[in-house]
């Protein structure tokens, strides 16, 4: 199909079974691992913000943006099966992790089949010669680095929040980065200011523009601008994403429900939480060092010097600065609304979506 | 540069060289590990695969047929970084494993980077149309494919000689195949049958064959034809690699030498010795599966049986199908002479290279 356009949630819609499909139709015998992964959803978190970075005002979405959806979905899939094996995990999102059913062998395996499929779907993404300055590998790349940083990271109770961020940055909010970046690249602005040569190409999306009389980001941006600006709402975008979620080792109500408490300090990853508190207190660094420093003790601390609200503190300042970007990108109005459901989302924690009224008759 | 030749001989020091130069200047922290992997070199027998099928009758070889090898070494280095994971291998090569010495978080990502690093080098070789018809990612999922069937497999003592030959068609040959499929093309013909319309262009060498004086196959073989002698060719050499490969777990020099008896059986992996010995004593299988059939007495039994005479035998009828293959492509005769010693050191087993004598003075 010659990109065609469909609305966003007909496009999410595809995406959900597209990657189902894949998984349920790989090759005998990886089907029979890679099937077992449809037991879980994600919130596809990543797929929603390419296709709202693809979207025009009327929410409708370049078909080869669900595409791409699909592609750093699995790339983000193949992450978590390896990430599994490191964390020698048992369960994710409520199910049995591959590793835990199938063993170790069969997962690292896997990961490296999803790995290469992601790639693949990538690369074909890609011979569209609008995508082509997305480059995936950079980004795989950077994910391995983060991923890297933080291993050797591990129990360093020693690290500073500026090399935190530093592994967040990769480990997380790399894929965030180029999920926006497919998104805006799909949304069809030809690269003018990289001067390809193909300034009268991929210029029918923007004369499609005119017809449907959805607005467009004002000429005088720049398309180099533009594209800039969405590569920052997306990274900072993962990094909110990822200090909620460091939030929540140490939120009461998990607390009380007995599960996952402290999993990451357990496991010797040391989050902005507990590096702030470290800085607060150094003599529990020191203990921590030594050993001395048992979970209870470290969640009461936490909660003393106000570990998790520094966490939300600096989350809400990338807040700012994620929406600093969203509005200098001056986007129709159901984009930005779109975009901006994405980011509160992220900044006010992974809660459940609330059940959506089915209108009847 | 625009596909310049250079000699076979420098061809792979080229190779070498550059494989180390990618591991050495791995981005940080991925380098402190990759590294590492230079201490150990294998014998690039896929590099040298690559660059024998892309040479010409003076032994020349295109310069982006070195790329392809590197990027082909690059992806089997991080199929051994995953392997040695799965199989907990503390030395390869002679050298601690990085599973081993920097622990299996840090193995699986260092894969990933290397798998990833593999593909993009992959990719932006294949930017060149010439190589576009080799699907590289379709040999990775063989390659996986192959991994998990023999997983699948493991301590499976029924598993018979046709399945198990398909499992290392995968795990082993498709490799080779990949490596002799991209010499091939680099070799210089253009896609004719796939008839892409670049027919014109991909000539140069063609030309330049004619005048280096150099033999070429006969046109009425074929592109089509030539390409898939060239890709059996590969998938033959690579089953006789892996078939001879595993006789060395039964040899009696590594037996009295003490080093890795019988680690493949040890670890559950059944392979062709093993499913003759079964194949002629039935009540040794069933012994197998019960958990009683111990080390020594299978060891007795393989050499009894003739096991490992019965394997050498069945890589012997592949070494035909390859040389059959070889004479069909009726290749200049410095080109056949370089493949045909490919050829006999993977069915001569892997001994190491004699000394070169070096003239001085």
């Amino acid at each position: 199909m010659i990109n065609a356009c469909l609305h966003f949630d007909a496009a999410m819609e595809q995406v959900k079974t597209e990657l189902d499909r894949r998984l349920l139709t790989a090759p005998f015998p990886v089907r029979a691992y890679t099937a077992h992964l449809t037991l879980a959803h994600g919130k596809f978190i990543r797929a929603r913000a390419v296709l709202a970075c693809a979207m025009d005002g009327e929410k409708m979405v370049p078909a080869d943006a669900a595409a791409f959806a699909v592609a750093i979905e699995l790339l983000h899939l193949a992450t978590l099966v390896h990430d599994d094996i490191m964390d020698e995990a048992d369960l994710r999102r409520g199910v049995e992790t591959l590793q835990k059913r199938y063993g170790k062998r069969t997962a690292v395996i896997c990961g490296d089949y999803l790995l290469a499929a992601a790639m693949r779907s990538l690369a074909q993404v890609q011979e569209n010669d609008r995508y082509r300055e997305l480059d995936a590998y950079r980004y795989v790349n950077q994910i391995c680095m983060g991923e890297l940083r933080q291993n050797r990271n591990n129990r360093n109770f020693g690290l500073s929040m500026f090399r935190y961020l530093s592994i967040i940055n990769g480990k997380t909010a790399a894929l965030f980065e180029a999920s926006c970046y497919a998104g805006a690249l799909a949304q069809g602005r030809p690269p003018e200011a990289a001067g390809i040569g193909m300034s009268g190409a991929g210029r029918q999306l923007e004369a499609a523009g005119i017809g449907s009389g959805t607005g467009r980001p004002p000429e005088a941006a720049g398309e180099k601008e533009r594209l800039r600006l969405y590569r920052r709402f997306g990274r900072y975008l993962g990094i909110i994403f990822q200090l909620m979620d460091d939030c929540i080792d140490f939120e009461s109500d998990n607390r009380t429900a007995g599960k996952n408490v402290q999993s990451d300090y357990e496991q010797g990853v040391v989050t902005l939480p507990v590096i702030y508190t470290f800085y607060r207190r150094p003599q529990l660094r020191q203990r921590a060092w030594q050993g001395r420093l048992a979970v209870p003790e470290l969640l009461q601390a936490v909660a003393d010097s106000g570990g998790v609200s520094f966490t939300r503190r600096t989350a809400g300042r990338y807040y700012e600065k994620a929406l600093a970007a969203l509005l200098a990108l001056a986007l129709p109005p159901g984009q930005q609304e779109q975009l901006k459901a994405l980011l509160d989302k992220a900044y006010l924690g992974l809660k459940k979506e609330p059940l959506k009224l089915v209108q009847t008759g």
